[in-house]
């Protein structure tokens, strides 16, 4: 098992396969092309031990990687809330008047932490049409509700009491929750998006007791919606010094002494001393790339627009700005 | 019974008072200037006939006039913080240890409804830090915690419901609500404070059934703060047209006809013409004068830092920047 | 001469015809329906008496009313856009590679004022890329620079003094100014917008001797494009009063003294008189609509997107996203 | 000379120290504790030599390292805005009546770019108050003004020649250029700040054929103000590799094969291969605190009240406010 932190099922399966040459035990992956540039992959977890493993519940976890969800290009943007929407509806599966409420999660004043709140700031909010003007809504617009209750920081009030208090008054069939994750590599920062059918557990294996956001503590499913936004500092050190081993190891075969004295770093340890050596000089440093405006940003739009496809059987993308003010 | 919208106990009274010379039955004033440039009233409903004249349920309504509130000076605006903490607490009264929400209600996206979610941003939210590090917090410090909920048109959920559903988990002692108010005379907007221990009927009277914030709807006392930040379109020209009438009056002694015909005219009556005559117009027009933003940005601080000083019995204005970050 | 205060040249007019029941002399007015919704008219002053009249130099005035653009719809939006980029083109008639300088005047922190600094924000800027990468960009893109000076009580330097600096670096061959006015009519606001071939002289008139944007301070054509996004109090007032009036005349038919007193008011006089008794209550109150963060966003995405039609030739109002960030 | 990307003279001295174990030649450093938690050092290059080594121009570069910076507490930000304004008036010298221009070059969108038009959003502007209302100012107050002009990519024109082009106008006696600025370690990141008295040029030394902003081109001195918000990845990645790289040295003693390996590693030479190994991944990364919000804000009100301080010498911090907004 992995000390590396993640947030992403997808990330946790890499290491241990990388670790150990062979896949998970009892989880089942599938990975393919959804079309140029999106490639699609699937972790279920099916059993505890591959449970304990990737580090999340049982359940299905779903990923987008689009390295180039990063340059923008609205063409391009447009596709990709639609693939979205498509990978998002697997997992949802919404019910003609089901009402969804979406949470965004999040610090709105800490700009890698504001994703949430970017979201549900640019999503189709229709519950409250429906009770005032039903007859106003054509076919196939849904009740949405949605909500970015702040952090503890901000309120003074655990995130998931605002939330579940708020659920025993709406009493939605289902709950999307949208957070900024953590990730091990740079590479994915803004560029990869999980759907997950289990919920969130904020901070959960730290010895953190704070409420969670899945079925359990809420009544209803809650799907989780992430994108890496951070990756700590330490994790960019290691993976640097990765590359740099790779390339040692290369370099060295005529070396017997070196070949065995960096091939027998073990790198789960590695990581630990780079942690333990970067702690006194940068604390726990988590660093975020300088354009983490403009990525969030992009984020935002892509997922609200996925979400207001996928809820709203009815609507097509261009129909959307029609009820967005 | 004025016909003239008014969120202010203050004014419907004075209204009442032009109308009838006499005070309003069932409600006893009181009048002081509370230090230069600062002038508080109280009006006391004591009984329903009070009530329906002034449109606004039995209990205490404080309000202070400080015609300068708009010119900025930081020094007068610390005078003001504190005598405005001074006021509050006749009213809130806070026991030690009595934990306080503060709901900052309004859309944050619109500036003249925007107070109060800017002032919960600029509160000293504490109620998390009693529970992480009791020990670390002086005596004085009080729990507070503090959200801005939006309103229905963002979030598609009544936003009583949240409040309440929050209630319901964090189970406080006392709420504060926060809210922009109309007034009938451009003289009172961002000038005027009104404090009133019976909470708040969102567009009470007008037909509109949503939830109440106050003590039956919530459970526990909710005092209400408000400042005046738009006017209706109709008052304003209504209001020009009783200076004009009673200039016209005044220049029409000699003129038996012209001078009866003025006086004739029922204020009540003119400005429900007044209203029948604009709408075809401007619609329900509400305005609020052009340095919207510097005004909300003013005011909020003032209510911000009194609600600090008056929650936080250990506390001094001075202390405040130490804890708000 | 009117002394009713409206940065309108089309509304200069309609007060001089409603006075004098004649077309101003020395200007030339042709209006029609540009398609449905959509009023233009064109204001030619060709003479001094005609710009002394409507208090603004020899030249053309483009008017366009949309009383429909306070009611945000994706399509409206975009078809308005491209109207505006064609009565704009009847003005601006660049030439292939000319450099166009845009400026939107303002004070970006106070909303009303904020209309040029937004529009600035939305334009596809290329001047840079033309320098830089020349060959990169498809034919049909002009060099288009842009910039937001501020204002003096932000800055301390006179704002025509910022520009006129840029301009002697620059070099441009038009200059195009972006800029909240002053309306004498609620119904104006945020559904009128001027194009005007004759750059723009802040305050004229009022004795004020700030330093034009015209083509003798810059030494190039200056295209003004305004919006109205304020009211002065008064005006309101005096506005409502005139219907007022009229009702008054109707309905006094029978009663020969009203009818001569009220017919007698002479309304430049009138307004004269609300001004003044305004001004002890209220001082030069200056009104904006509640809506109006909504006003200002959805009419600088009309601007915006008119200019970046109307300037680069080869691009369509679907390509434009391609090129902002 | 070294590779490695800084902006700050203090920490191209350091490298230079460390790798040849003596002080850059041409240049003579002083350092000193200035109060408990501000450690200050001066170091003025005096010829070529140290000019080329250090990578900057000859003069004076004063550098303020405050680590308790990015631990925000009201009366230490008072106390750093007061010891900046003493380091500052070291190089700035203001004389009576002399005019300063303020600069805030950076991109107001992207966070860690902002922190130079954060500055003057905040500074207090008065040369068009000596202007217009000469006498009602106390003495002591200096004509600044101010103005943030964005960035090549948002206006399309070099951000040095709208500030020459202001300059020709206003004619001041000495400009100030605020930026954000590169570090090669995360402990300096808003934690240091940079003060010298020759300008800033921008890319620097990487064929970037830029205007700078200097006495030259500029025809006044020019007083730089910068403080790192961003690290390069690469530069990140490099100082972990150092920490480890010398705990193996320690831990090799024993071991020569090793200890010869890792010593014979060229640091230099070691920087490039980590940025050759890191670009395919993450091209060139820059990276930034997550707190990055914050860090800005903080350091912007540091800055500014010290410049407030400095340049108005009539002026107590706690008169700033009542001038300010």
């Amino acid at each position: 098992m992995s000390n590396i932190r993640t947030d992403l099922a997808m990330e946790a399966r890499q290491i241990y396969k990388d670790d150990n040459n062979c896949e998970v035990p009892g989880v089942e992956v599938t990975e393919w092309e959804e079309e140029e540039g999106i490639n699609v992959s699937t972790v279920k977890i099916i059993d505890e031990v591959g449970a304990k493993i990737i580090g999340k519940p049982i359940g299905t976890y779903i990923t987008m990687e689009i390295p180039g969800l990063r340059h923008y290009d609205a063409d391009f943007q447009d596709k990709l809330s639609i693939s979205f929407a498509k990978q998002l509806s697997k997992i949802v599966n919404i019910q003609k008047d089901s009402t969804a409420m979406v949470v965004g999660l999040g610090n709105w004043n800490i700009t890698p932490d504001a994703l949430g709140p970017r979201v549900v700031s640019k999503l189709m909010v229709t519950r409250h049409l429906k009770k005032y003007m039903p007859n106003e809504l054509k076919a196939g617009i849904n009740p949405v509700c949605a909500m970015s209750p702040g952090v503890l920081g901000i309120t003074g009030i655990e995130t998931a009491e605002i939330v579940h208090g708020t659920v025993l008054k709406v009493k939605p069939d289902i709950i999307i929750v949208i957070d900024s994750l953590a990730s091990r590599s740079f590479e994915r920062v803004a560029t990869t998006i999980q759907i997950g059918d289990t919920g969130l557990s904020p901070g959960s294996g730290v010895g953190n007791t704070r409420m969670s956001f899945n079925k359990a503590s809420m009544g209803v499913p809650v799907i989780a919606i992430g994108v890496p936004t951070v990756v700590d500092g330490a994790t960019l050190a290691n993976d640097t010094l990765d590359l740099i081993m790779d390339k040692l190891i290369e370099e060295s075969k005529g070396n017997n002494e070196l070949y065995k004295m960096v091939s027998s770093i073990n790198r789960d340890e590695k990581y630990l001393m780079i942690k333990e050596l970067l702690t006194p000089y940068i604390g726990d440093l988590v660093v975020t790339p300088k354009e983490v405006d403009t990525l969030i940003e992009d984020a935002s739009k892509i997922i609200a627009n996925g979400i207001n496809i996928a809820l709203h059987t009815g609507v097509e993308l261009k129909d959307i700005n029609r009820y967005l003010n």
